[in-house]
């Protein structure tokens, strides 16, 4: 049985969408309300963010519990590992966090690939894919997107399962 | 029958060539003469963007007709829906003329959907992946790749097929 | 029998390790050792190729031979053309190679296009998807970001296969 998948793909590209679907049929076939665990946080003025925290959480309405939990994603998922599916949207923001937050990345994301096996209830990730661009003039830029594609290549390694969302619909790289 | 196929893809990965064959492929079938809806139009001055419809017409030779339609796209594939195949090259770069003429891209694309299975002709429309890069640090570069991507889950879920392109070579996404 | 393969995919999309490891299974096949032809070219400061040249000859071990060729990568095949498998990492920075010192890449292209089908030991290149983020600014990026797509269409029109990778793991584009 699939328990693990990363959506990954394009700013755009249908990747929530599909997950929050995705994670409403476990949660159909389990019985238990389906969890979102948003790794999203607004700054100070950051309205743009704050809008797409306000419009995603409209968009999913009352079928779901949602937990935000910015940093600690290990504890997140341990808290909440009973029968229901988990959403955690997403990766990239959860990187950006630590990264501005001066944490060890790599770090929690070894602490998270090493908790993977030890789940019982399903888990999606969604994360984005950042590195198909031109090469980033800014040295952070380009720091992040190295980072973010190291932690997709080790998420996805112990996923059971990855897909590749283009223009809303997902290419079944694994298995 | 496939009627209305979605070819997405980053810059310079054969998307037009592919789409150009394929339409062509459908004209021989049709035995109608392919038609070409150009959506670029370039601006004084604009000498990069004159070259690129230079070059693609001159590649495209006498097999086609060509309209040039920067904004109505459904007026132009009602206009043209007889027995031939249409290629419109591309959604981007409608949405690009229809943003900078400050116009209401959304409606237009609602209307797009709700025009093509009333269509009878096939239509091939030619599309980029504008968001598998750093996010962009311009606000209106973040809102052009959101409108985008939006456009092309959009119109991928109202067409038959959606292929993304590598490297010159397509993945068949759907059906 | 697959003789040469394109592998593409962004940054840090595990393009590199994949065609390592696939090498590697060939040079074990033909009990020759793999060998690495780097186009790398570390200028003076840059200490990020610096470092990465290192990190990924670290990565690499004993078992294989490396060659530097930032220029003449066709006199390169040609010279090590034995019975091992030679990985080519990679062509983009290839062409950085050919457009910093203002040589004709296209010229370059067309004579190692021309050249592939008539080698006997197997090759592995790796290139980068540059073109899947929002247009440059820039113009000298936009120029790039062209040539590198032309490139990346052109050699997998010529190689026998084309993988893509995502989150470490391929997509089999072709055959």
């Amino acid at each position: 049985m699939t328990k693990s998948i990363l959506i990954t793909g394009g700013a755009r590209s249908g990747k929530s969408q599909l997950a929050e679907r995705l994670t409403l049929e476990l949660a159909a076939d389990s019985g238990a309300p389906a969890i979102y665990i948003a790794t999203a946080q607004a700054f100070d003025g950051d309205t743009e963010m704050a809008d797409r925290i306000t419009r995603h959480q409209a968009r999913r309405g009352a079928e779901w519990t949602t937990l935000a939990e910015p940093f600690d994603l290990c504890a997140a998922l341990r808290d909440s590992d009973g029968g229901a599916p988990r959403l955690v949207d997403c990766l990239t923001l959860w990187l950006t966090n630590l990264m501005l937050d001066e944490r060890d990345w790599q770090s929690e994301c070894d602490a998270l690939v090493a908790l993977l096996p030890r789940l019982t209830a399903p888990v999606i990730f969604v994360t984005n894919e950042v590195g198909a661009g031109i090469v980033p003039e800014n040295a952070l830029a380009r720091r992040f997107r190295d980072a973010a594609g190291l932690i997709n290549q080790q998420v996805a390694e112990a996923c059971d399962a990855l897909w590749f969302c283009v223009a809303g619909h997902p290419i079944k790289v694994k298995p």
